[in-house]
């Protein structure tokens, strides 16, 4: 069979099975990412191996989940984040290095490498608050004092991890001194500032520009070949390519309205983005989950990251009383796309052994499983307690 | 360097590279599709060296023909095509049979392989009328019966040109006999046949049950993963993956304005569709126009391109006078898209040769460069003819 055959039909495969089991969680009201994780480890390699991990598709999926990221970044406006006030602020500060201290002390103590160590606190820390705001608007909630600060503190909780992935993958190449992680912190911080001013500066200064272009569709085009250009950039000084690709999406976060981006992305990362995910949840080797050992292991970090964010984010409002400060740390709770990137770049790399990746599966399974009903109760016993 | 690294910045190159020369084609109001192929013929191997032909790039190229195609197709629609009347169909009819017969004697007269004059043929036939349709628009001249002919036509040729390369492809895989020519020529007529009537009817049939899916933009995903299998199964049963996807497009063209499909896909084929331009340009070896006998051929091959079509759909509407006819086969000159996609398939198989191959884009470049100018004057001597 030609290539372009076999490629067709993995996807065929792949996207189709992604979006039926999809649309089935849907209708259960579970989050769609987690249907596809499943479909992943059932077509997969280590079940049932109707996908055989074509590199062509590999490096679709690669493709989708910087198409992803940009997506995520478009969504993150630097004027936003410098609106969000204090309390959200400390939301994410303490959301980020509550879970990372613990992700890596436990592996730590486990006598784990300190490089896995690293990875797992790092896929500990982002927060995917995309369906904790869809639970928020079903519960009429979202225009309340929390709601504002868990969505104001995602914003920021996305940036945090980027810097913190930053500086793990940076780590993790080479020996690691005092020196490499002051060099790595340095690079990490500079290109994420540099990117975020200049290009913000850039792309405001020029936006004025892109309405005279005849070419359809041009800005959106301009925003996506940015998008490449800083991943590139970021992979070529020793960071990750989402990284590149989240700063872009934040550049142009800017004139995102203006011209429509994320509406015009919408339907291709729709299409493309589950690839990423099934890809990852083929990777994960479901047998490993008969062994005691692991479903101890992702029962403490799943325990691990939803005490960490519980704690950590309830903490910075706890002035607000308990209710609140606990449907805000339920809210940062779920962790999604970001913490299962983590892992895939772990794995790529060669650092994260098949055990911890089905753990760090797991963990970002289940935080994202449990925030629904635990909202639920939470927003309900704050309503109670108004009334 | 990694390798998503690399694939990234050839695809900044190409890309921009592609809308940079594509803008300032626009601005001197010439088809950015000219512009794109001189791109790739300057960034090219044989040029200056910029891109290598990375594998993955190239597989990225062949799935933007596909979507490429699958748009063309959502814009065919069967309804369409069995009111057009009597004329278009004519039109169409003996535009295709003539500048086939044409492009095959020529290169048999050369004594070429039956299998590359086959090939030369089938890339004369298909018009691109997106480029007649603008030139129109802009010549105030759209509402006339003469466009309304051209454009009719036009479906009906799309559809002709990818039975004939059905034909074409088919017959080139193994030895030639009549049995094998009826044998593909049922197949290719079969198939289109098929998938048309069975899938126009599924799709209206089924049209009332997609509303009822959750899942975002489920209906344009349903639509691509038709067209990704259609493509699988053309290239299963021996034809060519672009007939699949432009039957897929036929198919759901029926609800394309219900769903606005073609608006969803139309921001992600600007972005790639230019991919598969530039490469296929850089697969020109420009050195080849030095050479005597290849710029005389490919003097002959655009010089028959345009008068097969002025003669063969000029003839089908001569009844209405010598103005008419001659603005409807310069309507129907200029070949685009689908000439340098069969172009590139037969070298893909290795049929076509460096040279030939040349001499195909050359044709298709021209019979589009020409069209322009050409419509301008014979819209001009109609109207003073009327006035």
């Amino acid at each position: 069979m030609e290539m372009l055959t076999k490629v067709l039909i993995e996807l065929l495969i792949i996207i189709a099975g992604a979006k039926l089991v999809g649309e089935l969680f849907e209708r259960i009201q579970q989050p769609a990412v987690v249907g596809e994780l499943l479909v992943g480890m059932i077509i997969g390699p280590h079940a049932l191996g109707w996908i055989q991990g074509n590199e062509i598709v590999h490096m679709l999926s690669e493709l989708a989940v910087i198409f992803l990221l940009f997506q995520v970044g478009l969504e993150t406006r630097l004027s936003d984040m410098l609106k969000v006030g204090k309390k959200s602020f400390w939301v994410a500060m303490l959301g980020v290095v509550l879970p990372f201290m613990a992700g890596y002390a436990y592996l730590a103590a486990l006598n784990h490498d300190y490089k896995i160590a690293l990875f797992m606190g790092a896929a500990m820390v982002a927060t995917s608050v995309g369906i904790t705001a869809r639970v928020l608007a079903d519960l009429k909630f979202l225009q309340r004092p929390e709601s504002r600060i868990v969505l104001g503190a995602a914003v920021i909780d996305d940036v945090l991890g980027m810097i913190v992935l930053a500086m793990v993958a940076g780590l993790s190449q080479g020996e690691f001194s005092t020196l490499s992680l002051i060099r790595i912190t340095v690079v990490a911080l500079a290109f994420v500032v540099i990117v975020v001013l200049l290009g913000t500066w850039l792309v405001r200064k020029l936006s004025p520009s892109f309405r005279k272009l005849k070419t359809k569709n041009m800005t959106f085009i301009i925003s996506l070949l940015t998008c490449f250009g800083l991943a590139a950039l970021a992979q070529i000084i020793g960071l990750a390519a989402i990284i590149g690709a989240f700063l872009a999406g934040m550049v142009f976060a800017e004139i995102n309205e203006e011209y429509d981006l994320d509406k015009k992305l919408e339907p291709m990362t729709d299409f493309w983005v589950p690839i990423f995910f099934v890809v990852m949840g083929s990777q994960v080797n479901a047998a490993l989950f008969t062994s005691g050992s692991i479903i101890i292991m992702a029962g403490i970090v799943t325990v691990l990251a939803i005490i960490t964010k519980l704690v950590g984010c309830g903490a910075a409002v706890l002035k607000d009383g308990l209710p609140s400060s606990f449907i805000v740390g339920v809210g940062m709770m779920p962790r999604g796309e970001v913490g299962l990137i983590i892992a895939a770049i772990g794995a790529n790399m060669k650092i994260i052994p098949a055990d911890i990746y089905a753990v760090i599966v797991a963990m970002c399974m289940f935080t994202t499983l449990l925030m629904p009903p635990l909202m639920k109760m939470a927003v309900e016993r704050k309503t109670r307690e108004q009334s």
